[in-house]
């Protein structure tokens, strides 16, 4: 009885320090088959980039955080998780890259050749409510081209995002981008009134989608338009005819947006990639500091029902962090939305591992069965073997749960012959090779090598 | 004047701004060039680790605070960044990766293949005295396998360091592994008291090379050793004669130990990894969970005098956070110090980046430029072009400001006989082109292609 008693206490006090070590909501732990595909997403994302000219960055994940709350009325502010030091410093850790890649544009200064293209990849944190494709820790590729107003460069950055999805294996029934202009928005609400928030009734435009029409409405009144205004706004974003809109206002920076637009959409037309791009008015993005083109994409069948990811220009956010004037343009695609749409659309890559050569060793070989496998390491293969002492049988299973695709068998029996026992996992076929040969002068030996 | 005090008080309020945003201490930025060499060193590592079939996980960069606050003792509490988050949990930057990685094997349970054999790359935060080669964010690539007590997985694990610092271009001249054993320090200290504080005293053998020897031998004497005792126990530990240790003592305990250590070198020795591991009794590691070898990594000329990264068996930690007893060992190669022993070395990778082709446009054509860019950049190749409306001039500054190997030349003038001018950016050697044939049928067309 005594003895049962105590292993409950044992059992409920660990059930108690498992509890107290629980993973925290919104955070996810990666296991190895579920890594490999988040890894082979990443690595497109980035090769992507790279192909581009954006290099690589890396960057802290603590900062101070006046650089959020300064900029009060930002939901980010609400998220942040922000703490004092312990030198008394009021820090965060960062919710997004801007204001870190701004601090960095604005240290260089000068010294930085223009255009400067940076990219990115790490986890950001938000005090979020948790949900499908959201979390707390969520992970984002930052693609970023400072110093250049050109619409070319508002095209390259359309373009990546296009290359980065197809280079995943998403076609033109997967997604869309959908793309707007923010002073194109911003010209037209100055249009109807001068005194209108423009900020505010952007946010409004952002929101259109998930409230009720007139909740939209109402919003675009209390940024100072008009009802009757505020139905004519939409009514022109929604029909989305620019040359009709430039002739309806007569506003000269209506016509400087919408063709600064057109000659964004010119240049992606050059890069192959316009098939891809949607004009859509309504979308707005949600953050304040977009000041040009912004776009979001989507899945295409709407079955992932938010927005995937998005980017824009935002030419004054730099100076606001004591930068330079600096124009600068972006995308940042999240993995958590991204894995929905390539889940989605059937490209998600496998989640598994893979294994060159599993070395398998039976009695007293490990001297050869080590130079083996040290030899096919050299040869850059992957190669694993028997780190539990166990038999042939639990051996050869565990080669098979790690995908092995070859198994050299160095047995005792075979190496008398001076010989290995060469497996193919897939097929089952075995046959012997000689045990200088393997690997020898092959560079990657498999059972055809020594198939008679 | 109005003007200029207005000047003034903007520049003021700028450089405030700036000082507020400053990077904190202890935190890098880290630009292209810089980036380039380290992503360099990490993927060498990396790809080390992976040839061994060790597999990436990712994991959560916040964990509950009483995954270290629990374990009273350790330095590392100190120095957690740890607050309260927004729904009231005692939360931390994690300080290091086994507490995360121990609930994972944890939370699978029987579900893990054994060995689990884990790696992966990630910054880590302590906030400790900021030094040379000692930062508050810190990267660490960590290696671990769980589930063998075998000396062969000590041995593989050995084996990926040592791999890993040959591949960087080191030698045996310049690093050299300091091999020592908990199990022996602490047979050996029982050995002369059966009340000595074992880990206490492990603790003084860490401070040794830090501390005068009266200190030292102090220390062993308030952990419970008579202070003739601490002398000899020190003068075994110097000599390291492990024969002569067994025969001293008569302990089982100790013979085990060694016996343990031994079967570790010898499978080191099938690996081709055991000239360069140097037995070193006085080695301990600082921290209290390592329960078999431990090693340490230090530059064998001395410069770099702190210890590179180090690692070792801990086969009661998994259990002790709530896990299965799972036997485990691992290493973790940090790069601000890494850094430092390649640097002194001449090995660290030149810090600069590397561009495949600079296109290059004069006059309207930038459709075309587009199209050579697109083929380029479909081909796997590294392509730039102008983002900034400039002149001929100017782009070649640019291309030749980020190494590109080949420029394409798109003018107008070319363009009407239906060529490209290719310029070798090394030689300054140009000719002309098909623009058909750019790259047409060439998967990486140069200079050489077309050359008469």
């Amino acid at each position: 009885m005594t003895a049962c008693h105590g292993k409950d206490r044992f059992k409920r006090a660990t059930v108690e320090r498992r509890h107290m070590y629980d993973r925290l909501k919104g955070f996810q732990d990666r296991y190895p088959g579920e890594m490999a595909a988040r890894r082979e997403v990443v690595d497109t994302v980035e090769a992507t980039a790279d192909r581009y000219g954006f290099r690589e960055i890396d960057t802290p994940r603590l900062e101070r955080a006046a650089m959020w709350t300064d900029k009060s009325g930002d939901d980010i502010v609400d998220e942040l998780y922000a703490f004092e030091d312990k030198g008394g410093r009021h820090v965060t850790l960062t919710p997004e890259l801007t204001p870190t890649v701004a601090r960095m544009v604005a240290d260089k200064g000068q010294e930085l050749t223009k255009p400067i293209k940076w990219r990115s990849t790490r986890p950001f944190w938000r005090y979020e409510q948790v949900q499908q494709g959201r979390f707390r820790q969520f992970s984002q590729t930052n693609v970023d081209i400072f110093g250049s107003s050109e619409p070319i460069a508002d095209a390259e950055i359309l373009a990546v995002t296009v290359d980065a999805l197809t280079n995943l294996g998403l076609g033109a029934e997967d997604f869309e981008i959908r793309v707007s202009h923010r002073d194109i928005l911003g010209a037209l609400l100055r249009s109807f009134s001068a005194d209108v928030d423009v900020e505010e009734a952007i946010r409004q435009v952002d929101k259109r989608a998930k409230v009720e029409e007139e909740a939209y409405l109402q919003g675009l009144v209390d940024a100072g338009l008009h009802y009757d205004q505020a139905e004519q706004f939409d009514d022109l974003l929604v029909a989305g005819d620019l040359d009709a809109m430039v002739e309806t206002t007569a506003s000269d920076e209506l016509a400087a947006a919408v063709e600064n637009l057109r000659a964004v959409l010119s240049a992606c037309e050059d890069l192959g990639v316009r098939e891809h791009l949607d004009l859509s008015l309504t979308t707005a993005r949600g953050l304040d500091y977009y000041t040009g083109v912004v776009f979001e994409a989507f899945d295409a069948t709407g079955e992932v029902s938010r927005a995937i990811f998005g980017g824009g220009r935002y030419d004054d956010l730099i100076e606001s962090y004591g930068g330079p004037p600096t124009p600068a343009v972006g995308v940042a695609p999240g993995y958590a939305t991204l894995s929905l749409l390539c889940q989605r659309a059937g490209v998600w890559p496998e989640e598994s591992i893979s294994t060159d050569y599993y070395v398998l060793t039976v009695g007293d070989t490990a001297a050869t069965a080590a130079r083996v496998a040290r030899d096919l390491r050299e040869r850059g293969h992957v190669v694993e073997r028997d780190l539990a002492d166990r038999g042939f049988g639990s051996q050869l299973e565990y080669a098979d749960s790690i995908d092995a695709e070859t198994v050299v068998v160095v047995g005792e029996q075979d190496l008398a012959n001076d010989e290995v026992t060469v497996k193919d996992m897939d097929t089952g076929d075995q046959t012997t090779a000689p045990v200088d040969e393997f690997p020898g002068e092959h560079d990657r030996p498999t059972y055809d090598d020594f198939a008679e």
